[in-house]
């Protein structure tokens, strides 16, 4: 199981392994400043919703250790913040983690003895400690819904939810990672999710590392693979969840989920619970992301489109609730209707 | 308006416009023998099952131009005929065009005093010729379905059924051509289409040459486009459309299929006539051709999967008639149900 990410707590730098030259180079990034993990973020060095939010919370120690600023405390983290929530508007848990680290600001802020850097980074070591640990329950919950007694349980996924986008054990690849060390035999088929090919760098290679086996489609495949072999389930990340259980996600997840539901199978996500954002009512209202046309008409640094044409690149789609089956959190199962399942799994753990 | 290939009738050799280099480079290849062409359809060099089908009817020319064979002349053409439809097992039209080839050369040894190469390389001439007829029929026809009033038509493909598919008009993109001759506003979507790129290498390509707008996607983008953009149709050309109208195309087109059924978008199949195999009853008896891992594996020679992934390559999927709005064929448009429909156009015109 390999993490996507190192905070050195010595020099206080945070690593972040190179996600656009997997499989082939294992690079780390060494990150000293804020505006570098900006940077990362920004060009897909490190991707997946909540490793980007991890890694915004190691941003804000960075930011708070290293130069100057005039202005007060809570000006400087204002400052950081806003650079790092621009770098990616559609995931929340960058958002998430950086309420949390102006919480614990402020509560060392009101408390001036503290040692303010040293908590600053505790509270990033947890925000990265409790991912691992929603990881490993969603997993399990999600482990027990898709267990076919018979045979190997065949799970369809779409790009990389698994240890490279979170703390190290993945969403809806911790759920196969949970059905396969629970002893039972499990399968994956990843398409390749173009442009970035997620599916093919990161989701075949992490799982060929674990000994899970693994079949690369292509995203064109998907409803030929729905229709001729059986599927238990669709199991997807999320970067995130409105309120109504709306969920973005990767662009190609959500024709995955009228597949799904064309041919009668279980379409789950698999997100910690700092993926739900109860301040946005529907999808309609998440911020999709509109990337580089390059990224389209290159590939590797080839260029595989004629010089000029049009290129459409949304980052993210959002895939209404009514094609959801399950939304496996940490502190539960939501299940539709998901307004008050969302709300009810909000209010136990609050 | 390119065309995919050149008889040299001085010389009796086929130039095959190479679509693999494509739109990068425009080498054309140049096969004096039946086994040259034979390889460039496998090869992928030509593809469109109506331009592989008029490279056959060349390459039966080709095979009695050049090379002794010992037999009868019909165990010659037997061996020509079998080497050919091995080449690729989907495209019907492969098919169609040697049985002509096969007729023409009976009545030609039933004539002893005839020029049997002259009758063939006609016979080749003739299937070209009345596929381009075909095209711009069939164009008009779908054009006349696919007209907004007030505003540009929307059509949304998949891979390339355009002139470099075809004797150079083409099908699904002899649609788009016959409107813009119309002079009515048109633009064009087109799904980038792993593993072969064809949308993005040769649709836009061809758009593009042409002056007609088009809009270049990844093949995960197909059902965000149908939820949040307002699309005419989705057109599509085939390889064999069964005589219940269960149609073969590229891989993704099902899917395309059955998101554009979500989102109450008419779903057309254009396709000359030659396309229709009565003999097939239903797709399940379409055979798929699975072609080989290295074509996901590699993009333009550069590996992005890790080595050993397991790979799933089928090289078409099968869209059943219940999905399908029209099928534009040169000889009218069938509706459903198709079977009535497809056996009313073929017994009119026998």
């Amino acid at each position: 199981m390999v993490r996507p990410f190192r905070w050195d707590s010595e020099r206080r730098v945070l690593q972040l392994l190179d996600q656009r030259r997997l499989p082939f180079e294992k690079v780390w990034i060494e990150c000293a400043r804020a505006d570098e993990v900006a940077n990362a973020i920004r060009d897909m060095a490190i991707r997946g919703a909540p490793a980007i939010g991890i890694a915004a919370a190691y941003a804000v120690v960075l930011g708070f250790a290293r130069g100057a600023d005039s202005g007060t405390e809570a000006g400087r983290f204002d400052r950081l913040a806003a650079a790092l929530l621009n770098t990616r508007p559609t995931a929340v848990n960058l958002r998430a983690a950086l309420t949390r680290m102006r919480s614990r600001l402020e509560s060392v802020l009101s408390a001036p003895a503290a040692d303010l850097l040293g908590e600053l980074e505790v509270e990033a070591d947890r925000i990265a400690a409790e991912d691992l640990a929603a990881n490993r329950r969603l997993g399990a919950l999600g482990a027990g819904l898709l267990s076919p007694a018979d045979r190997a349980a065949r799970i369809l996924t779409h790009c990389n939810a698994g240890s490279l986008a979170t703390s190290g054990y993945g969403t809806a690849l911790g759920i196969v990672r949970a059905i396969a060390e629970s002893g039972r035999p499990v399968e994956v088929f990843a398409p390749e999710t173009r442009p970035y090919l997620q599916g093919a760098r990161l989701t075949a290679w992490e799982l060929k590392e674990d000994g899970i086996p693994v079949t690369l489609v292509t995203d064109g495949m998907v409803g030929s693979l729905l229709a001729g072999a059986r599927m238990d389930a669709v199991v997807v990340g999320a970067d995130r969840i409105a309120a109504n259980g709306d969920s973005a996600n990767k662009i190609g997840t959500y024709q995955a989920a009228v597949l799904a539901k064309e041919h009668g199978v279980p379409f789950v996500v698999a997100a910690p619970f700092s993926s739900v954002d109860l301040e946005t009512p529907t999808g309609a209202e998440i911020p999709i992301e509109q990337r580089d046309p390059e990224e389209i008409v290159k590939i590797a640094g080839t260029r595989i489109a004629p010089e000029g044409v049009r290129v459409w690149n949304p980052a993210f789609d959002v895939t209404p609730a009514r094609y959801i089956t399950a939304i496996v959190t940490e502190r539960g199962v939501a299940r539709p209707p998901f307004p008050a399942s969302l709300g009810d799994l909000a209010t136990l753990h609050a």
